[in-house]
C-alpha cells in the first residue's frame, strides 16, 4: 500500500464538524463528539470555529487525541440569506467545514447550521455531481421496515422536480440505502395521491415509467406509486418526491407526533389517578418513545454532491449530534460519495445507450 | 307564513342519505341515524337504496317515523370510475341521494362511498356555484384550536389548484369555519415550504397577495404562510392548500397516527409488567383516543357546488356515520350553501369592483 492510500483510507474515518451551528451551541456540538467516539473507535474530527472557545471544550471532555481544531473567525447565523452567505461566507466555520471535505482532508461534514446556507456553500465549494440536475435532502423517516427507517427525498432542497430530476433522485435514495444502511435491493416507491397508474400529476406519470424503466440498472425494485399513509410502512424503503411535497409531508408528520404527545400527556395529566397511572406507564411510554426518538435518527444527507454533506437539527442535543456524526462517519468510511457518483454515471450511461 | 316556506324550513332539516355506500353496508349506515336522532330530535331523513333490504333495518331501530325510503335498485362500488358513474349512474342510491338536495327535498346529503364518484355526480347534478372554478373538498382536522379541529381545503377533490382557485378555497373554508362551527372572525393560512413572504411557489405567491386582499370584504384574518406543522395548532382555524398537497399532508397524518398508535400498542404488550401497567393507564389512553379520534370530526364538506354533501369515511362505523350526519345536519339548518353562495358572489363582486 502507498503512502498516499494509506492517507486516503484514514481520511475516510474523518469527520469535518462545523462546531458552531445549532441552537446550543458548541458545548452541545463538542458532548456530541464525545458520544461518538464510544461508537466509533477510529473516528477523528476536524473541528470548525474560534479556537479559544473549543480549546477549553475539546479538553474538558479529554478530546484532544480525536480532534483538530481548524480555526475560523465567524459563523453563519440561522437569519443568513443563502444567496448573501454564498457570496460572503468564506471566514465561517461552516464554509470551512465544507473545505475539508472538498480537498479530501475528511470523509464527509457534519453541520447543525441553517439550511439554505449549507446548501448554499455545499454547491458552490463541492459542485454538482456530473449528470445531476437538482441535488436532494434525504432523511431517515420512522418505520415498521427492518431498520426501523425509510428514506425519504427530496424534503426541501429545492421546490421543483421534473420526471428527470424525480429519476436521479430514484437512483440517489436507492444508493444511499445501499451504502448507508445494507438494503441490498432497496423497493422506491413515488409518492402520489393514489396508487392508480392514471392518477397524479403529469411529471409523475413520466417519472413513473423512467424509474420503471432504470430500476433494473439502478439495482432496486420500483413499487409504483405510494400515498402519504405508506411513509411509514415496510412496503417501501425509499420515498421518492419533489422538495416542496416532501417538506410539507416532513413538517405534516412532525406537528402530527407533536399533537398526539401533547394529548398523550395531557391525558396522563388530568386527574390524580391519571397521573398515578403514568407512573406504571413509565416504562411502555420510554419505550414509545425510544421508537418514535427523532434524535435517532436524526441527519438528512445532501445527496449529488460531489462530497457527503450531512445537515443535523439545529435543535438536537448531544444524542442528536451523535447520531448525525454516526452517519456521516459510516458515509465517508463506506465512500458513498465515489460509489453514488458511479451509479448516477452508470445509470444516465444505460440510459443514452437505451435512447440510441 | 305561507305553505311554500313552511315547507322550504322544514326541508333543512332533512337529510339525504345514500345507505349503500361505506365498507360495512346499510346495517351500520341505519345504526349511525339512530345515533343522530339521539342529537337532534327533529331531524329526518331521506334513505335511498333498496326498499326490501332498508325497510326491516329501519324497522328494528325502529326509526320509521323519521325516515323516508327513497327506493334505488343499484349501488355505486368503491371500484367504479367516476367517469362512468356521470354517465351510467342514475339508477344508484348515491344519485338519488344527491337528486334529493337538487330537487330541494333535502338540506344536505350524506354518502359513505366512492368519493371519485360522489364528486363526479355532485357537480352533475347540483353544478358549481357562480364564481367558483374547482370545488374543494374541506375536512376537520383534529387540534389543539378552540373547536378541537381546523379546517383543511382542498384535500382532493381536484390536484391542481392556481392563484385564483386558492382564493376561492379561502372564502369558502372561512364560510365553512364561520357557518359550520360559529368561529366569527376565522384566520385563514396559506400551506407553503416556509413563512417568509418569498418562500415556495409562484402561484402560491401570487395567492398570498390575493387573499391579503380579499380579507376584509371575506371577513377573515390571513394569517400569511403556515407550514406543515401549523395545521394542528391553534394560530389557524383555516389551511389553504391544493388537492395534491392537501391530500398527502392528510394521508401523511393518518400514517404517523398510525405508526404511533400500534408503537404505543407494542410498548404496551412488551411484558407481563408493561400490559399491567396498561390496566393501569386505560383511562389517560382512553381520553387520548377521544381527543384524536378522527371518527369525531369523520366528514369531508364539498364546497362550491349549489347543494351541500358530505363525504363520510368509508370505513366509518355508526359513531362515525353518526358525527357526518350530525355536520350535514348543521350545515342544512343554518342554510349554509345559500350564505356560501352570497359570499362568493359578494366577494367576486368587490375584486371585480376592485379591478375596474
Amino acid at each position: 500500500m502507498t503512502e498516499h492510500s494509506h492517507l486516503t483510507v484514514k481520511n475516510n474515518t474523518i469527520v469535518s464538524v462545523d462546531a458552531m451551528g445549532g441552537d446550543h451551541g458548541p458545548s452541545t456540538i463538542i458532548a456530541g463528539l464525545l458520544l461518538s467516539t464510544k461508537q466509533h473507535s477510529n473516528i477523528e474530527f476536524l473541528v470548525h470555529g474560534p479556537e479559544d472557545k473549543l480549546a477549553p471544550l475539546i479538553e474538558k471532555h479529554q478530546l484532544s487525541k480525536f480532534c483538530t481544531i481548524v480555526h475560523a473567525d465567524s459563523a453563519v447565523s440561522m437569519d443568513d440569506k443563502p444567496s448573501q452567505v454564498m457570496r460572503h461566507g468564506k471566514g465561517t466555520s461552516m464554509w470551512s467545514a465544507i473545505t475539508s471535505v472538498k480537498q479530501k482532508e475528511a470523509g464527509s461534514c457534519v453541520s447543525c447550521g441553517n439550511t439554505g446556507a449549507l446548501m448554499a456553500i455545499s454547491m458552490v465549494r463541492l459542485r454538482k455531481l456530473p449528470g445531476i440536475n437538482r441535488p436532494a435532502i434525504a432523511i431517515l423517516w420512522p418505520s415498521f421496515g427492518v431498520n426501523r427507517f425509510n428514506v425519504m427525498l427530496d424534503v426541501g432542497a429545492d421546490i421543483r422536480a421534473d420526471e428527470n430530476d424525480l429519476l436521479q433522485f430514484a437512483l440517489m435514495g436507492a444508493s444511499y440505502a445501499r451504502n448507508g444502511f445494507g438494503v441490498d435491493r432497496p423497493r422506491v416507491g413515488l409518492l402520489n395521491v393514489g396508487t392508480e397508474e392514471h392518477k397524479g400529476r403529469t411529471e409523475l406519470k413520466l417519472a413513473y415509467d423512467l424509474i420503471m424503466d432504470t430500476a433494473e440498472t439502478g439495482n432496486f425494485e420500483f413499487v409504483g406509486f405510494v400515498e402519504g399513509s405508506d411513509i411509514p410502512t415496510a412496503k417501501v424503503d425509499v420515498i421518492v418526491t419533489d422538495g416542496f411535497t416532501g417538506n410539507i409531508a416532513l413538517k405534516t408528520a412532525e406537528g402530527t407526533a407533536g399533537f398526539i404527545g401533547r394529548s398523550l400527556r395531557q391525558a396522563f395529566n388530568y386527574s390524580l389517578l391519571s397521573k398515578l397511572s403514568a407512573f406504571f406507564a413509565y416504562g411502555p411510554l420510554r419505550r414509545l418513545k425510544r421508537h418514535t426518538d427523532p434524535r435517532a435518527v436524526n441527519g438528512g444527507v445532501f445527496l449529488g454532491l460531489n462530497g457527503t454533506v450531512v445537515k443535523s437539527h439545529g435543535a438536537a442535543d448531544a444524542t442528536g449530534v451523535a447520531a448525525a456524526i454516526g452517519l456521516a462517519y459510516r458515509l465517508g468510511e463506506a465512500k458513498f460519495s465515489t460509489k453514488l457518483a458511479a451509479r448516477v454515471a452508470s445509470a444516465n450511461g444505460s440510459i443514452k445507450e437505451d435512447r440510441n
